[in-house]
């Protein structure tokens, strides 16, 4: 029922991304896809009839078997049909699951619960499911295979850039360094987040208000419900859980997609035509460009940006979506299914730059000449710290001179200090006695002015 | 091939909102899914082939025949396949072309064109056609649908509310009339930005290199190419067209969108259980609660709601798309994917809201008796300006402290007023002279205080 | 210097909000203006030379001595007169230090450092300061004003309300409570987070490269400097701190925006003239309308939940500037110095929530009016939890019928149930059984049902 | 009163960028500073009272003479002293205002107006006023500026880009003509949207209730009141203006600040180490980094797009604002009042540009240079398209071959394409044909395919 061409669909995650993520995305659609959130809700109902058979029938095994095989029996098309009536999810599922019960425990099902402790329910398991067992998964390989290429590049001299311009030398392994802080610390965030995602069974109003009338400590009801699921219940809920356990999953997520996103821009800028210190892995089949044969265009790493100007404003949506009128209004319904897509995009954003990082092809000649191209430009700095470390108080403006004058004739900065016998005698000196070796070695291989970074 | 059930897929649009909105989702295909997207494509480059063959080969019938018979012959199922190869959409497009065209045109596919050329034109047209085929023509039902109800409601009176504060009498037809003059505007804005969208064939940086080496004037060969598509050309393009024309046109449709989820949030809370001047429809099978059987929720109206806040910050990424840098770079590539699902989700809020109204039931004896419960409260205002144009300086002030006696005996502000002799009789006096009925008369009739609602 | 009229400012927080806040904003002041800019940073700087002069020179004391007194001889004119020439803030303050330090120390000021390891750390000290010293005690007063109401309205019954429509009963306290459990939670995080704010001194491009030729271990000088302002380093940098330090204080702050947001919603819609269960403070001079004396405007909920709308999005300005391009590039210069404006907005709206809340008064008479008058429709919930118990297969159908048939005639839920015998009867034994009280008790005090409310 | 250093303001337009922009700024607080506000609804109330006199006392010459003495006579501190009591900022204004005139016209003060006639009518005219008087001024004055750089480089030959690969040649000004384009409409539309901003006269819920009771035709009393202040009426108003008319110009300035901050990402990549093809302007005692004297940073296109990031997702909160309950609920005022900032904000981004652009250095040696750097790389496009007219139907797949080549043996693409006799034969006679010079001379200077760029 309902079969149709992926082509047809209107969302690009439906299409395109779909086949360029297959596997994973087949994956989170265990736990995202509509059929997924009818199968949780079903899940959830039937640990809820299964905690009322213990709690009112002794537990009875043979009735928690049937329960139990209700997962297989009702299908997602079969609530759908029934929904057309009842224009209501939760009372659809209800119904289509009574039609497979024994007559003792039909009452049962759903009994004390509102739609929301279903839903909400339900929810947080899918969010935790497709987080832990796809999302979490996906950066920790991302962010192995950085500590990879970091550790491989570590002594891989680099012009460090800051707004663009040349300043001083890195190695590009610090550079990814940087990254593999970043990533690592938002992957221990959202693992401690999506552990934390909660249940509830408390009622149309979060007050117990129906299950104190079937049990005496409805909490208990309600622990024993989660518990089952792998759930804890929401400190205090109304009609919904707590948004905020949820929302600050979200905007680690977000966080995490903007380190992403910089890495990508990083690798994107490396890749112009002027710098050319990194490529993107390009097969021999492949084509830059439907007019110009030459391209190697960066467009995995475009894709990862554009891909983050779609989804990380959302973040506005799920800010909105805190805010519920009483003990709730419906106007975040229809906003949270889109979680899913949100969910969706993040991930083909992290495969995409898993696959960069994979596949990165560096050009560390390229880097190293870059590098000393400059002429010792990007050694004004030590210059100036070696100048004032021999007790000239206004070494920056002196040296801030030098490059003006290097600028005027052409020269390089080396050149024009070597020109400037008072600075540059004194530069040696100190030199001699800081690094131990001399101004002429020291200027014509910057590289070796690159502090910690190795 | 790829065929799947609907309920597998990730996006909301692609199968709760597909199936609720079935017709109107598979119109809105035609222009918008991923299989619309080659369609339109091809339809560029075979305008483009044709252009060709009318500037180099005469436009020999036979040929122009054999051009116009490709748009049959291509699948996307073929281009797809061939795109796993080259990594490139538009190369993919051209080379699967170039198997079902004789030999002599062959190297004339896609000739003079860049990628862009043809897929900002495709997406011009797609989003143009999906506009104003689908979303115009929705939006106009809409305004009709709001213009008789307003009309059949010009004389129901109603309290005014400001602050959600009884303030001063209306009519419920006047309420709605403000959105039939809001909505009503961005009709005529989304008209004529939709007609102004742009495409181009100025190549790969806009400087039209490459068809200036075929063409004595390659501005006429764009004219050309873009006529046959019914479109014009951008003013000054880069690799791409001007991204205001686009932009623009979807600021408007956002505008929309806010109009219908202001309508939304007032027919809301119109149907507060403590207000309940209107109702949704609401059919005798259908469901409120999973587990409170009387309940009549505005889930229509929160479903808009909903929608809004999904959708509306999605503006910022078009903000975001607007700047690409130098002669283009592909950072808006994935983003501008999801203008097809922002449409989607605009067309599923402005079809909810026509169903709204369209079935709303408007209880106007509530609206009178809760006018009239206040005790002449909203009548304040009138008793102010008629005692001021009767020459008393503070008439706001001692109108003022009537509505604090008024509360602090419980009593309504028409027996307060009338308590105060002075007061009353020069209201009075002014009211005869003014609007040719007395005092008791005035007060005891709120809705006759309307203005020109009517 | 540079006095002016407050009234001439650009900003509402530097007329309007500044007066309506003025105590509040005179200590964010002490941390967030221009003026505490250049002091922090100042006080930054201080630290830097003393490190010098303890790791180069021994800590002599009476230099140590001179370094502090730098902090009340340099005045932010003086920096900003500076400045004009050089165009940089920082070099222009190191200028100005340089003035008063004695000529062997002169050439440490700044030495090894790069102005944004003087920048950045000063900003974390100034967002801590500001966060930690007003923020969060303003923050936990509102919690504790919120903790007192709720235990005050523990026992007021109330009614629940789902999308706006009456529910089932719980009491006003426990609807507070809701918000002092999602409030407090936000309160935990902003401490931690802003306890965890960090400095760097690793030079210009994060690799330690300037300070490598001045000590052995830079890192260590990195910490001497930092401890002395009470931060910790960043875990690896650029020539900035990692962003996410920040961006998650922010994030957190942006999440107790939204819950304080949501209450003054629900305050808000609970001021309705329909509903009318709580007041805003309200004084005996002031006015609600300059046209109608009546009104009595929930102005300061609307104020709060404006707030809300101006500041909540610009968390995508906090996104953005996650990105910086290499080693950094100036790009969040900028747009992070408006994050002043943002926690001066959140204080703005914390605060007059404190006052509404403290101001509150809650008609306890209304809220058990509006309970009880709709004559029992609130309890069809248990009447279906009951009936289900009592083995009614089809009980929520049944019940569903029945307030269908309530509407019809006009009568209550409890009077259209009563006539149904049969269900009635099965009602009255389940209750007897459960609660041991009839069902005419049950269904005319509906406030009984009010689970764990309480 | 309330005078104060500005360095102890908290927003950075309050400080920092007022000093940066103090002309520029202080026109701006003509109309949109707190003092301004309250003078224009002084100037609202003056029009309202003249047309009082004029209906209803024969407009007596020494009545309307005394209202116009108003403006010089009533002051902010007045005004704001009189809120403390009120907390009604209008209100406040009307007791002023009636301390001022004669007792036989103090009645007429505010007479039929609801407070938000005068705000909304004060506010459309600051709007209206700060963006035809310094808006518009300033952004015409950068397009002039462009236009002028466009021409004078309008044959400076550049490589053109896309995805920051060098791909065929342009002019550096076919680059700025781009901009000059997209400015010049959003120039259009802005001067458009100012000119039809609108007020109100139609009271506290936009149906005239209260002036009804005034004149026969109310509307012929709102149209005297905003002819006076050159607005038009609203068409439908609730208690406000229709909120679009202002939104629409938003809109349209966040448009002119996204085409803006694209201009500033171009400049700021062409001033990277590795390209350097311009330069911002530089004054000799600038400089550039606190600790790397050579550092020349873009600064100026950094602060540009800091300032987009800054204000561009405010848009969120204009499309919020749409949204009002009712007649009108107070939502939107505090979030509107900063629409004063997100101006400041834009002119402060204009300005900027501005000066870049016209102290913009172009190194057009450095852009020849790297346009035949690529040794003929920018070529591969019309060698394809040079040997498709030639009837190759595989042209582009050889050439891309041809490029692999080059990549391959460490050639340039005119060398491996001379390589290739065949391929290279076939060209040259095409070009013969087409362009009349052969291919040796083509293929060294590429600059000449250029297409229409010049």
């Amino acid at each position: 029922m309902e079969d149709q061409s992926i082509f047809e669909n209107l969302s690009p995650l439906d299409h395109r991304y779909y086949l360029a993520n297959k596997e994973l995305f087949d994956s989170l659609r265990r736990y995202l896809s509509e059929s997924a959130s009818v199968d949780y809700c079903l899940v959830a109902e039937i640990a809820l009839l299964r905690a009322h058979v213990r709690f009112q029938l002794d537990g009875d095994p043979r009735l928690l078997e049937q329960i139990d095989s209700l997962r297989r029996r009702v299908s997602v098309a079969e609530v759908y049909e029934e929904e057309r009536k009842t224009q209501h999810n939760i009372r659809a599922l209800v119904r289509v699951i009574q039609r497979y019960v024994p007559d003792e425990i039909r009452p049962y099902v759903h009994l004390g619960a509102t739609s929301v402790d279903i839903l909400d329910t339900a929810f947080a398991m899918r969010i935790r499911d497709a987080v832990r067992k796809v999302v979490l998964p996906l950066l920790i390989e991302l962010e192995e295979l950085l500590i990879v290429r970091a550790e491989g590049e570590c002594a891989t001299p680099q012009v460090g850039r800051t707004h663009g311009q040349h300043a001083i030398p890195i190695t590009f392994g610090f550079a990814l360094s940087e990254y593999v802080s970043r990533l690592g610390k938002t992957i221990v965030e959202i693992e401690r987040r999506s552990a934390d995602l909660r249940g509830k069974l408390s009622g149309a109003v979060g007050a117990y208000n129906a299950t104190s009338m079937l049990v005496d400590d409805p909490t208990e009801l309600e622990r024993e419900y989660l518990e089952a699921l792998g759930l804890k219940p929401s400190e205090v809920a109304t009609q919904m859980v707590e948004p905020e356990y949820l929302l600050r999953l979200l905007t680690e997520i977000n966080t995490a997609f903007g380190v992403i996103a910089n890495l990508s821009d990083d690798l994107r800028h490396l890749q112009r035509s002027e710098i050319d210190e990194v490529r993107e892995y390009f097969s021999s089949t492949q084509v830059g460009s439907s007019t110009m044969p030459q391209k190697r265009n960066p467009w995995n790493c475009e894709h990862v940006k554009s891909l983050w100007k779609a989804f990380v404003p959302r973040i506005v949506t799920f800010f909105m979506d805190q805010i519920s009128e009483h003990q709730r209004d419906l106007t975040n319904s229809a906003s949270s299914r889109f979680i899913a897509e949100y969910l969706a995009g993040f991930v083909a954003a992290a495969e995409r730059m898993r696959r960069i990082v994979d596949g990165l092809s560096v050009n560390r000649d390229r880097m190293l000449a870059l590098l000393r191209e400059g002429g010792g430009n990007v050694l004004a700095e030590p210059a100036y710290v070696l100048l004032a470390l021999a007790g000239e108080p206004d070494a920056h403006e002196k040296l801030r001179r030098v490059t003006l004058d290097a600028e005027k004739t052409g020269s390089s900065f080396g050149e024009a200090l070597a020109a400037r016998k008072d600075l540059w005698n004194t530069i040696d000196a100190e030199l001699a006695k800081r690094v131990g070796f001399d101004a002429e070695r020291f200027f014509s291989a910057p590289e070796n002015y690159s502090g910690l970074a190795q």
